[in-house]
């Protein structure tokens, strides 16, 4: 294969691009040609952003002509026509059609998906999921959201919305989350949700505790923030010992920063998803290894369907 | 296409068989030529219940070599391979090669696969799944069982196992499964489950009460009944719309005893799944459309796939 791949990953407030070279695919740990990053302007709209991401990938291929262009968009995507449909973070984003825009300013094909399918492919291909055709990619961070690979393509479901982990219903009598029901995953597992909790059980004001504070303070043994962390991955097991019985998915990758939380954060989602999951279910659960880039490896891989 | 298709179905305590001609199948109703079924015999095991389903056959096909031969088995089946693992009901079966058996006793192509995967596919090309690519069926029976249709085709798991939603948990603090988890939802909204849980309440003998006569009572307004069946249709519908954020298939086809349950019982697993699922995963829920024929139906259509 040659020519030059174009990766654009539109994140809430950063702007990713990167080029590689489809000849270095074939190496075990291909690297990029060049990689720039930028944070979307205050005031950014759909216009803006795109106007910005056209600019690093016109910067990264200094003249030349891509053969290919992927992109990941963080919101609703309809794959098959290469439309966005919104974007919860930027405004103008409603039914922008991304993929004729950059075919049409970079004269090569562009395949677009939003960014859990992406990050999904992108693990699948270049990191944590090698080697299986089945596969549940988990993002535990802001929210929780996932992306299937199953028989060694990306599922997206019958409209496109497959891998809603982070709203099944894992404790119908545990707290109300933003979508209107109780006990669901992202409720109990996510890092603003868990720091809420935290910080209205110590009487702090929400500002003044994150996600990530909540597992420093686990980790040094204050009580409600390990009573907090722990429910959260005992529920993030329970939803993810459910999928394996309903897919029976070979392997389950984990990113996202609440995966930051420590060894016994993971081994409470561990146990707790092999204990939900019937017996004759067998998966394993990894962190994921291309950590922020995962959405630019996987606009690479989605550029090779 | 020509020829015959032997259509064989292994339940725990029944076995079918049924043919049809291979032309019949472009009508929109196809019907069988000919159809039989018998009890298994006390102290049956896998080799007189092979033996009783090839005359079965034999008899049916009078003479003539079908062209195609499908199998539906009640237990676990290697489908690749074509190996039944092993049934929980009837003795001998373990590793027994199904597939090149039925072959050589009537030299035709055969292909096997369990009851769940079987008769979401009948239902998918011949039932209540006609016209939809993604589709999750479930039977709500003595267990809870389920079948993914995904893209058009079975969808199997890494190792065959998906479609377990049976064991999927929807309240860790509702009663202990035989499997050993809380409130996985055949625990909640399966037949025996339901009828134990009544007779218990109302200090009856277990043989006494069934779960036909928990719907039943439920309709008669008996408040015990009417308690335990709406938990089950709520849990199966939390499975439910769990299954529907994770997958986003079409629809979702129920069959089984227990979806005989009245108007009531099926308003409420239809608005607890509506519920549970985000507003912007659709689907529609309905019956199953074959009954009792569904894994014949089922093992005709995977001699087509």
């Amino acid at each position: 294969m040659a020519g030059l791949i174009l990766a654009c990953d539109f994140g809430g407030t950063k702007l990713s691009a990167a080029v590689v070279e489809a000849a270095a695919l074939a190496q075990p740990e291909p690297a990029w040609r060049g990689h720039l990053r930028r944070f979307s302007p205050p005031g950014a709209d759909a216009q803006t952003d795109m106007a910005m991401m056209m600019a690093l990938g016109r910067e990264l291929l200094v003249g030349e002509r891509p053969s290919r262009i992927g992109i990941s968009f963080g919101g609703p995507v309809d794959y098959k026509s290469g439309l966005v449909r919104l974007s919860h973070h930027v405004p103008g984003w409603e039914n922008v059609p991304i993929q004729q825009l950059f075919a049409a300013e970079f004269g090569a094909p562009v395949a677009v998906d939003n960014d859990a399918n992406v990050a999904a492919l992108g693990e699948y291909r270049f990191g944590a999921g090698r080697g299986v055709a089945d596969l549940l990619y988990v993002t535990v961070s802001t929210g929780v959201g996932g992306g299937w690979i199953l028989g060694g393509r990306p599922y997206r479901g019958a409209t496109g919305m497959a891998g809603e982990i982070g709203h099944t219903v894992v404790d119908p009598g545990g707290p109300t989350c933003l979508c209107g029901k109780r006990g669901c995953v992202e409720r109990l597992a996510s890092g603003p949700y868990m720091a809420r909790d935290v910080a209205l059980a110590l009487g702090m004001p929400l500002d003044d505790v994150s996600g990530k504070l909540v597992a420093e303070w686990a980790e040094q043994g204050v009580e409600t923030a390990v009573t907090i962390l722990e429910r959260g991955a005992r529920g993030l097991g329970v939803g993810l010992g459910n999928a394996a019985n309903l897919l029976n998915p070979s392997r389950m990758v984990l990113g996202g920063g609440v995966t930051k939380s420590g060894p016994r954060w993971w081994q409470l989602v561990r146990q707790t998803a092999r204990e939900t999951a019937l017996p004759e279910v067998p998966f394993d659960i990894l962190p994921a290894q291309l950590g922020d880039d995962a959405p630019l490896w996987g606009a690479v891989a989605l550029t090779l369907l």
